[in-house]
């Protein structure tokens, strides 16, 4: 059972001043959950059903510091940001921020991107192309809100995201920079690089004039029909199939 | 103003009974009402904000016979199915059924595609790429489903879609079937193709066994890091720009 205090606390953490205040965030489902408990992430919490909690008894236990809350189904769904919660919920401690900066390997630099999916599933993108740091410029969507983690499958755990001043980043790099855009190369027809900083811009008012004016490259993804863009989290995957292939 | 009854109709057509009994769907949102105003579709109702309908007076003038109502912000966020409701909402007839079954060109078939979102994004992924045909199993979720209208952005209008038994469409046809999996050939070594059909499967289950058996070709995007699978709108862009490029 939780206690009022435990399901006040949990159920602050779906606002981005309260996971910043206590340093933690929320995982939730049976598969993301796993993944999370199969990694060395700090656990703080699991909230879960009997059933699940007999099931994943190893597991849990691999966790010594962790407090764990057997729940009723309403219980777990009065907790839960899911339509539909799903057997458990995991509070996390947040790891440290990654220090080092990438330097000549692939990666994918985010410029205001607000859509939470999107973010997720951008992060899950990285980790299928093997690309380990996500540069976000501080307006992105919080990579730790619920919806990110849960579009991001567990992802978080294999990709690094920095938060930072993208603009300064950019600027010191000596890495090519690729900026998608709606009217730049074919990105088929780019020279084959080893490495490089895929740069994706915001949903509807794509990459700001700064970055833009310090790319190196402009590349789109070619257009045969009639839809005027495509989404954020299409084109990145499109770009990083293509330029890692 | 609208009338209780108004009121009422529009909110059912959230649901996919009342849709398919009034054989009508909504938009809504400036950029996408505009886009549907633009087309040849039938409109038959106009929700929007004074300023709203003042700005695009002409635009709604070449629709004769719709009907218009002008309402208050709070009567527009009553019926409004967006977290914030932005300035109009149309109710829209729907078009009639495509009666031809692609031949000889590329088209994408999916299987039980439950996510409205991703169903909204590869009709708008078909669009960039003009495939004109989209098949989609029974089961898949509606394609009139608001969230699934929303994520498509007006690529309804470009893009034909027909709701049939996928098998039978998949037995009959003489295209090449190529199913998307995770343990296919490599999507940038398949041989050269002018038309095919690109068969993607259900978001967790993938694609079923009796359209598997059948497929001429599995094709696989090649994994370089950790994550389980990609979100199965980004994987349908990804092939999509290697396929036709």
């Amino acid at each position: 059972m939780l206690s009022k205090t435990q399901n006040k606390y949990i159920r602050s953490l779906t606002q981005q001043k309260f996971r910043k205040e206590y340093n933690v965030f929320i995982a939730e489902g049976d598969k993301i959950a796993r993944e999370w408990l199969n990694s060395n992430a700090s656990i703080q919490i699991v909230v879960a059903l009997e059933g699940w909690l007999e099931e994943n008894r190893l597991l849990v236990l691999k966790h010594a510091e962790v407090t764990v809350c057997e729940v009723s189904e309403q219980e777990l769904e009065s907790i839960s940001g899911l339509q539909t919660a799903n057997q458990v919920l995991l509070v996390i401690n947040m790891p440290f921020p990654p220090a080092l900066l990438p330097k000549n390997e692939w990666c994918i630099a985010l410029d205001s991107i607000q859509d939470p999916g999107n973010m997720g599933t951008i992060i899950r993108i990285a980790d299928w192309f093997g690309i380990k740091h996500l540069i976000c410029s501080m307006n992105c969507v919080d990579v730790y809100n619920p919806k990110v983690i849960q579009a991001a499958m567990g992802s978080h755990l294999r990709v690094q995201v920095h938060s930072t001043d993208l603009v300064t980043f950019i600027a010191d790099t000596k890495m090519p920079l690729l900026a998608a855009t709606l009217d730049g190369e074919d990105i088929h027809k780019l020279p084959k690089m080893k490495y490089g900083v895929l740069i994706i811009g915001n949903e509807s008012k794509g990459i700001s004039d700064d970055i833009l004016q310090i790319a190196t490259y402009k590349v789109t993804i070619p257009r045969k029909g009639g839809a005027e863009s495509l989404n954020a989290a299409v084109s990145t995957g499109i770009l990083c199939a293509i330029l890692i292939s």
